[in-house]
């Protein structure tokens, strides 16, 4: 690659950072700018010399962008900002609420055919990644069983459920995956887990000034969808224990493989993340595949794709040669 | 899919064995036939209902097979075989020299493409998925190391260089990783690892009658490039016990990346196999990749590819749809 691969970020929170981050740890791309719907002056990058600028006129920047990564959360930003940001730039984003991937899908993909461009959708690592390791499993095991366990990490849908129970100050909350279903799922058991049996939740709650302890904890624990149906347990820290023990944003995970082949020999594939830091590794990934976009939309190609489109030689800045010389 | 993927195997050995079974699981492709360079009369298939043919009458079959499987050897039978076929026919192989994958690569694009077919090379999990994994974890990590660790598994070459030493009427050599070497790795230590800190060697061995089982120690744990830089063990037994504990042939390993984003967060990457059979789970990943080799010669592609050039939703019976809905 001679030219760089131009790229601007489309939303600056922890997202955002981590994508400013990584396109520093990419030599061959380069930040035109970022985007924000704040004031541009309450923005700060990670380098000063970076310029931010009002999302609603970045169309001027269009011959100036190869790839836009859209950084907005998946519940309110994405839905509108992906289709109407896809008809006039290429665009990778990270749109993670599986049930209405196909719905969001087929809305991306009509404005980036109609704009010519292409949008790499559901990036990240689940799903991306993980979604990866599942097809992979179960399309070299066709005979076989395929098991999705996360964490132990911070969970943003579940803190912020937390947070809305009256008397609640501040919390975090940590999904935890039960090591003996990991380890029976490993041996082959093959077994049939409740959601139960998957995953513990773990939770560390400030109360408000004078909330009552008993009845937070038994708000959490009975929350329809989010707590009732695991084993939750509830710790109460003050605010500076918080700060300083769960701020950051570990995550990871596993999944894991088994089935049989011939005569009932079994076989096992297992793939797991041990992340410190889930934005920017999520940001590391749409770096990867913001230059999988680009290459896809000199090649002439305009739609929505998603991993599974993706041939894994467009993510690496290494030429398809030397690919099969280093790393076959 | 309408019509099912028409596969032929060449060569029948363990690998072809492994496919013939592979075929079995997967519903839809089907097996055309067997062909061998031996005599037809001696192939036993797993299934009597399989027609077995000579090789050098496969022209015949042009018009009845997608895609030929080559299950023969890297050494002596695929740099022959495998651009002379891949003229006349869409291929897949298990291509497994490493040192030779990008002259082979040539060899058999050139016959390709003058053939207006397309043949996916060096298909397996190492070369194979361990490649792939290897690719992904430094495409969405840019900064960071690469491990490749094998083993608990038999290795068909070690086991051949014992069975050559003058006293060994038999014998097999299983690669073993070093604990410790992984879980530094695990940690994120990013350590300098030596062949001898990576992986020992395991070899059990029958001797000759009226062989010198100190002898055949020696000359074992000292023979240049297989032993010599390994810290081998050596267990003599008798060939009961062979037959009877050493006849699989299981293998694995694991892939890990390790690396920071940001300002120096840990993140960590791994792919493991556990293979109760080494080269059944090859032919495993052989026939979905024979899918995707179909796909690609219907698409009207023609030449070489590897892994790391095909889209992993090519690899599954599933529709892109249906892909996203379930697996995403």
């Amino acid at each position: 690659m001679n030219e760089r691969i131009r790229l601007g970020i489309a939303g600056y929170g922890n997202l955002g950072r981590g994508v400013e981050a990584a396109i520093a740890q990419n030599p061959d791309t380069e930040l035109v700018g970022i985007f924000t719907r704040r004031n541009p002056e309450s923005v700060r990058p990670l380098s000063p010399k970076i310029a931010v600028h009002p999302l609603d006129g970045i169309d001027a920047f269009a011959d100036r962008i190869d790839v836009l990564v859209l950084c907005g959360g998946s519940k309110a930003d994405l839905p509108e900002q992906g289709p109407a940001l896809a008809a006039r730039f290429n665009t990778v984003d990270s749109f993670d609420t599986h049930a209405r991937i196909p719905q969001y899908f087929e809305a991306v993909d009509a404005a980036a055919r109609a704009g010519g461009k292409v949008s790499i959708i559901a990036v990240g690592w689940d799903p991306g990644l993980f979604s990866l390791a599942r097809l992979y499993g179960e399309s070299v095991l066709a005979q076989g069983a395929t098991y999705t366990f996360w964490g132990r990490g911070l969970s943003q849908g579940h803190s912020d459920a937390i947070r809305r129970v009256p008397g609640v100050r501040a919390g975090v909350q940590y999904t935890v995956p039960v090591s003996d279903a990991i380890e029976r799922v490993r041996r082959g058991e093959n077994p049939s887990l409740s959601t139960r049996e998957k995953h513990t939740r773990e939770c560390w709650v400030v109360l408000d000034e004078g909330a009552d302890a008993r009845a937070v904890e038994h708000a959490i624990r009975s929350m329809p969808d989010y707590f009732a149906d695991y084993d939750t347990t509830v710790h109460f820290i003050d605010e500076a224990t918080l700060h300083r023990e769960h701020s950051a944003m570990p995550h990871g995970g596993f999944v894991i493989r088994t089935g049989t082949t011939g005569e009932r020999t079994s076989q096992a594939l297992e793939f797991s993340l041990k992340l410190d830091s889930n934005p920017e590794f999520t940001a590391s990934v749409l770096v990867a595949y913001a230059r999988a976009a680009a290459r896809l939309s000199r090649s002439g190609q305009a739609g929505a794709r998603t991993v599974f489109d993706v041939a894994p030689a467009l993510l690496s800045p290494k030429s398809a040669a030397a690919l099969r010389a280093e790393l076959l």
